[in-house]
């Protein structure tokens, strides 16, 4: 197998692993009130890439932090994404019927019912990061709730998706769109390096070179992200594409050009790159990831 | 002034110290996102009665819990109550127009500005509680943290409420009322208690019984808001009345009758206050708030 295929093996290996966590942190489904478990289940457990938590389980692995916690993290972080997403997908903001090749939770349940299945797969990351099984130590806990209430916050995803949704005629430039995604991608991105990092009780200089890491990455994968909705398969994407175009959003795509855009792909993903170099050989998997994530088809 | 008068003030200077916390812990409005931290503000610092927050700060006083600890618990309480109501009164849930008075926010800002402003309210709750300002002990934030999640979660009042959003058409019943609202308003009473016992470090027998107690009263004051919404004045409650009736939504006054409704508010009333014979004296306020509490106008 080529490194390619190596690599690919290992996401889907991680992804499988999240995928089994989270099936066992969800509540079952059971009593009058079962869609709702049923709904965050069709949210949370559909086939995702899981990035996030790959970033947090890689990097801790750096760190020889422990497995379980990684894990437990790995698994909350993604129930604050998966929940962003049922809320986003929502009529009154993106009204999108499909998601991840299935329809969107409003669509297979009702709009009442994803409100409520996104409420509850917020809920259930902090319920997860406070349980004393995720962490001996509480302080850690804490630190790990602490942070992604700001990653996923007001000033944070919840605030990126708000200006997102001002009206298209505002003018949206180059400054809004970067600070828009750095807010409403970049923060949950740069939490999965930055919980790893507390987690893995990472030295002042080796927290700062993840948190340039991450940025640089998130907003990679945001460009990545604009041009695979521009020149990619529907098909192959399992949702709908061109959608800005047709709502009259800018994008990077729109405001760079396709190939103004992949150059600053190209340079974000270099810089991103010079980061690790403080980790040596050990940051060889996240090196790999850089150039697997931000060459997407899918 | 009588007792009646001293206690209204009493509950009025509380309500207003967790308005002015409230006030200091939502972010200030700014950047293009402004409308989200405007529509936090229009859905937490309107005029509320304070009810849970009030049992919190009242519960923790009788173990001479630290006050900032309690005012910081009960503003996260408070946040988690406030985005519930703004979910609740989205058109595809309760559809309401007013609340406490005022347009509720979908109505003043719009339905997406609504929904992410619930997002970030809960999100709130969690980092105020996360904090190292609100405890010393990372241990007692974690401990608040799982419990409120728990409280409000799936198997919490989002929980409750999906039950209550279920079709009217099927049959309700005095037991799956009953289980509905311990879910969707009582078990967050009752994290106003445990939380407030939590803080105060106290002792089994008497986390048991202002376990008896908020389980009792969280019922009563159910009955007796649906009560107050078969009897009660619009212009003094602030929102439109008699919904349930409208509905066809069976509820504790439709199956019980109004004189069986209020006897039952009185067992359960003389219940929650034995349950505070433990407390002996100290529970003078809390004795109190029961009569207060569940003889309603407003």
């Amino acid at each position: 197998m080529g490194e390619a295929q190596d690599f690919e093996q290992r996401l889907k290996e991680v992804a499988d692993r999240v995928t089994v966590a989270l099936d066992q942190l969800i509540p079952p489904a059971g009593g009058p009130e079962a869609d709702l478990m049923r709904a965050m289940r069709h949210a949370a457990l559909a086939n995702g890439k899981r990035m996030r938590p790959f970033f947090l389980l890689e990097t801790g692995a750096m760190f020889d932090a422990p497995e379980k916690t990684l894990l437990r993290a790995a698994a909350a972080l993604e129930c604050v994404h998966c929940y962003s997403l049922v809320h986003d997908d929502l009529p009154c903001m993106d009204d999108d019927d499909f998601r991840r090749g299935q329809p969107t939770v409003h669509k297979a349940f009702d709009e009442a019912t994803a409100v409520l299945a996104g409420d509850a797969l917020l809920t259930l990351a902090f319920k997860i990061l406070a349980s004393s099984e995720t962490h001996d130590d509480a302080s850690v806990r804490a630190l790990l709730i602490e942070r992604l209430a700001d990653a996923s916050g007001a000033r944070g995803m919840v605030g990126g998706q708000m200006i997102d949704m001002l009206e298209s005629d505002s003018p949206r430039d180059l400054n809004t769109i970067t600070r828009m995604q750095r807010l409403k991608t970049g923060a949950l991105i740069s939490y999965a390096t930055e919980a790893a990092a507390i987690i893995g009780r990472a030295r002042e200089a080796e927290r700062n070179a993840l948190a340039g890491f991450s940025n640089d990455l998130g907003l990679a994968y945001q460009i990545a992200d604009d041009l695979l909705d521009a020149t990619g398969d529907e098909d192959a994407v399992g949702k709908p594409l061109r959608t800005d175009d047709a709502a009259g959003k800018a994008n990077f795509v729109t405001l760079l050009g396709i190939d103004g855009a992949r150059e600053r792909v190209s340079i974000l993903a270099a810089q991103a790159k010079e980061h690790l170099a403080i980790f040596r050989e050990k940051a060889h998997i996240l090196l790999q990831s850089v150039d697997f994530v931000l060459d997407r088809t899918h």
